[in-house]
């Protein structure tokens, strides 16, 4: 039986309120796995502590970083209501907690799904061969994330992979995986941390940025083929930033949005 | 002394990892609670456990409706870091958990403050004399905080309190305290939720939208002076609206921006 690579690095042992799982090498940036990766592994333990189907909202925050190997995660059901079950969870090792998360999880039915208003429309965006792959070894630091997903910039904004930000604070292009897994609601919390940072494309000094907090929201189940994502990043200030992502599906329906608070490296502000 | 009156009704007791607080009556919308003031209240026990200035980033779920009385706010420390320091948290009465929190603390300096990168500005508003004063008594249900702030609508925008909706996802205007209390970052909190929800501006089928889950990131320190808000729902999809918020003060700072989750009232989905 052949299992995809999300899969395998997604997958939850235990039940009740206790966890465990394996944080899988290769998809880290720089060796510390990715935020999105973090928050589908997580969220796919407090989604079963839920029974529910999807999550619906899920917010993390990043206490430390996340190496591979085994991590316990600890769940709490705080409410079961009709449409929303709430859960929050925390992702331990050696005693440490390294990421706290809480989320709605609940049903995404044929009801539900079809679209009252949509004010936008999907990013335009090259067809895939057209765009420029995101390329795991482009920048100063190894992503070998990038092996396990196919990620293609548009080229306006694919220059922040090269230290040649564009000038705006945007980031568009598309997301599969590289194995062809079809993209479910618990892979869009990765696709929702995959790309580069807009705020690189600004072209502001630059430095490390750290995520604090990461909140998705899922509104509907991704029809199938690849996903056209946008980032943009639109105030730098406070020592922070923001990056607003939109992720829309081959329908035309947006089916997550997300926005993440991120702390600016000091040299930077 | 003076005291004014969102200091008396956000006042905490406590120390450690329990707080004690009323819920005063006179913040409500048809005798609940108005979510942006819960959220103030139980973010300034949150706030005082961190030891550090300001909330910088807070995300609650609202578990439910949270009646005038004592309650009872547990917070949890999970990490003190450098720059950050993140604390859960929760509200309880009776037994029950109304409100689950998570935020991040610290500080909002000068070196900080200095806006980096600003794309956009804040929404045009006719002077405050010349837009329309958010009535507490205009709609089917009594919205008794209104006594409490000074909050005027954009001409535009100000049908969503008549049931003239504008067909526009929008709501726009100024933000202050009625008995003249400067605004602090505690009181952005309370600004994010201040306004007729936007999506009632659609002319969609109307119905209540429980907010599940207000994230809010403060920014700056706001600038003396009535805030102008913005208020924006895009998207009506998956039993589900997103309303997003910029909170902008009087230097033409971005002091607060946020993100909320409701439920479309299944009649209207």
């Amino acid at each position: 039986m052949a299992t995809f690579e999300f899969d395998a690095a997604t997958a939850v042992e235990g039940g009740g309120d206790r966890w465990h799982a394996e944080v899988l090498d290769g998809w880290d940036i720089g060796g510390n796995a990715n935020g999105g990766y973090v928050l589908a592994l997580a969220t796919n333990a407090l989604r079963s502590a839920s029974q529910r189907a999807h999550p619906l909202t899920v917010t993390a925050h990043y206490l430390a970083p996340v190496r591979p190997g085994p991590v316990e995660i600890r769940t709490e059901v705080l409410k079961r209501g009709r449409r929303l079950t709430t859960v929050a969870g925390s992702v331990w090792r050696d005693g440490q907690q390294l990421v706290h998360l809480v989320g709605g999880f609940g049903e995404l039915d044929a009801e539900t799904e079809s679209p009252l208003h949509l004010d936008g429309t999907p990013p335009a965006l090259p067809p895939p061969p057209d765009c420029v792959a995101r390329n795991g070894t482009a920048g100063t630091v190894p992503v070998p994330l990038m092996d396990r997903l196919d990620v293609r910039l548009h080229p306006d904004d694919a220059g922040v992979q090269e230290e040649v930000p564009s000038g705006t604070g945007l980031v568009r292009g598309w997301f599969s995986f590289a194995d062809g897994r079809p993209v479910d609601t618990l892979a869009l919390l990765l696709a929702a941390d995959a790309f580069p940072p807009a705020v690189f494309n600004l072209g502001l000094p630059r430095g490390w940025v750290p995520t604090v907090e990461l909140t998705v929201h899922v509104r509907a189940v991704p029809a199938p083929g690849p996903l056209r994502c946008q980032f943009r990043t639109r105030f730098v200030s406070g020592g922070a930033l923001e990056e607003d992502s939109e992720v829309w599906d081959g329908a035309g329906h947006v089916v997550a949005i997300s926005r993440q608070y991120g702390l600016l490296a000091r040299s930077a502000g």
